[in-house]
């Protein structure tokens, strides 16, 4: 007796991302390599894990006292307490009067999907999203799936190879008063005080409502504080705001998917509704949070000495970068590859942009089975003694191509 | 300048559970004591371990080979397989057929999400869900909030003191065609090969859409094949379902939340399928399931030594249920309590009816600070020899006290 499926007219998904990865790890080419890796890699090109991460894992398998219970809805009291302080520091004001709170996340997607539920729900004039465009796919997809319009922008100007305020001026300019404006590394655009206070009144008088978003504090600069400080510009002009601050790549801890979503409101009364309304939401969504990963890092971070190993992994991990970035210009420099390579050491942090055209991008794929994004950022830790000649002198190579075919 | 905040409009939410554990921790009664904990407890009063896992976690906080990168979507391949051959057998139809699969889920309310949202969208007919009452929260509340119209059922028969089937296939009866219908511990219903054949009869030609929930295989009868072996009568019957199935609380690790959504369909190519969906609905609630929980849990169930060590503490946990509820019963016996009090013994897992009125209940709750829920089930592994002549005694008093006042 055949009988009818139930899922007859479910169609197969489209595939959303990672096509890039796909076709490298179909490409047979035994050169192939991928400069595209989400998380920093050691120059032995596997993910980098903290040293002290390690350390810590043992000593709580170890530990007989442990209890694994689970967990409250909004996490664990200790570690959302010890990721504020990081945000924010101890003392700082929002701390200190009791305005900021925050809920444990399944990594900075649970962040995401967590704050765009209750934005639905509760916050019905702002359902328009601008978001960077590197972070379109996933959390910029999460806001379009609940029905938000999502707009793309990009502070990266191609023609003068730099990251520009003016450019993310000029997209709050444009934008739709009430609107939702997710903010990643804004602290790399080095706003003067001019266009700090510029963003600071459009946002202000639009009543634009900052959704910030924290990958990896401290593997920008090296240092935890400056990763984080334009966040004081917020709190000083009385910003409410939400933060998804995840706590998985700066520890190296990428499977555990360890996140924060964090809520700053005008008093603590606000706080604790908006909170309350976030705990149902958590609910339904996972319940109780998983505890491995919260517990390694509060384990650090509540420890002196080992927040301190802690940040100088951290800072070796950025000199890394800069001194990477410094050989691929170099290295550019000693092949007479056309141009300036300036942008490359201005940028910060581990992900940044080559500054290549679409059809540098493209050779380099086709031509020199090096996998970067369309638009040429690029994780600078994937780049390491082994692999650096073959990359320069295929960046070198599309340069000079695709100059000659331009004449 | 005051600033008017974005959450004005924002109310404090209100508590959906736990209401009772918190009356009991806010009893300042030294005798008190809490008899509805989700989890197995120890003799000791502790949250029940399997011993295996407290060497497995060792192990892999030792093994310097393992990876931390980022898990896949639709989780940790090998965990997924490992937990399809829990639950079906390593040699059933179903995957033996290849129409089979999983997702890695964060806990069990995890895969009542992301199950809950695919019928939501893929399956518009059929928006009308039956759950059991003990799992109105938190899973009823799941579909609730996401716009299902949710009826409770129970096959408790309070006036009988037995778990009825009778009473399920009357609820199935009534039932509109092509509802979804969440079904717990079936198993411990003991339907006769006729009550099997109506209730499958009932369920076809209603095209009722079955969504299992295996809370804790192997702790209703200390076999792990018997307590999901009523999946067969579904699979056989050639019905397409999913089941949540939930590995926290059979091995101890409460706070990681390890579940699987498990889907079954008419073949391979429906099955791909409504993977594929799922996939994007795991994306974007938390891209990257967490992954000790799964390691661990992998790692015993795919080392036959360890799977045999894993497989006795169950029988052990459920040996000392079955103890605990004799004694209970004897206790009662001799202390004269009127009443039959077999259906304490007749039940099977660690959660059972104590077969209490609301009445008596509340004397329970009120005057001798024993926390129960009102429907009277209770987790008989909450009652240890250090608390059982209290309790009985308790139960005895609040049995005669209701006795005599309808006199």
């Amino acid at each position: 007796m055949p009988t009818l499926s139930v899922f007859t007219d479910v169609p197969m998904a489209q595939k959303l991302e990672g096509s890039l990865l796909k076709t490298y790890k179909q490409d047979d080419n035994p050169n192939k390599m991928f400069l595209a890796y989400k998380v920093c890699m050691t120059s032995e090109g596997k993910p980098w894990v903290s040293s002290v991460v390690r350390k810590t894992r043992m000593q709580i398998a170890q530990d007989p006292s442990l209890n694994y219970e689970y967990t409250p809805v909004m996490g664990m009291k200790s570690f959302v307490q010890a990721s504020l302080n990081l945000l924010f520091g101890k003392n700082s004001q929002v701390i200190v009067e009791n305005r900021a709170g925050g809920v444990q996340t399944v990594g900075d997607s649970g962040a995401f999907q967590l704050g765009a539920q209750f934005l639905k729900t509760w916050c019905q004039n702002s359902q328009i999203v601008y978001i960077v465009s590197s972070q379109k796919e996933p959390h910029g997809l999460i806001f379009q799936d609940m029905g938000f319009t999502v707009y793309e922008y990009t502070f990266w100007d191609s023609a003068h190879l730099c990251l520009d305020a003016n450019t993310l001026l000029n997209v709050l300019e444009d934008a739709p008063h009430g609107c939702i404006f997710v903010i990643g590394s804004i602290g790399n655009c080095q706003l003067t005080p001019s266009q700090w206070t510029q963003l600071m009144t459009l946002m202000k008088s639009k009543e634009i409502f900052p959704f910030f978003d924290i990958p990896h504090q401290g593997l920008s600069t090296g240092d935890l504080e400056e990763d984080a400080s334009f966040l004081h510009y917020f709190v000083s002009q009385g910003f409410e705001f939400f933060c998804s601050q995840s706590l998985s790549k700066n520890f190296g801890i990428y499977d555990e998917g360890v996140g924060t979503l964090v809520v700053v409101a005008l008093n603590n009364q606000l706080l604790l509704r908006v909170l309350s309304q976030l705990m149902n939401f958590a609910r339904a969504l996972w319940l109780n949070p998983p505890t491995t990963g919260v517990r390694i890092i509060t384990s650090i971070l509540c420890n002196p000495a080992m927040q301190g190993e802690w940040r100088q992994s951290l800072e070796g991990v950025v000199e890394n970068i800069m001194m990477t970035k410094e050989k691929v210009k170099e290295k550019l420099r000693l092949l007479g590859t056309p141009g300036s390579w300036d942008h490359i050491t201005e940028q910060k942090g581990s992900h940044s942009y080559l500054g290549l055209n679409s059809q540098q991008v493209e050779y380099l794929i086709s031509e020199k089975h090096i996998y970067i994004p369309k638009n040429g950022r690029i994780n600078f830790t994937c780049i390491n003694s082994y692999n650096i000649d073959y990359i320069t002198s295929s960046i070198n190579e599309a340069v000079c191509f695709t100059k000659d075919s331009e004449k």
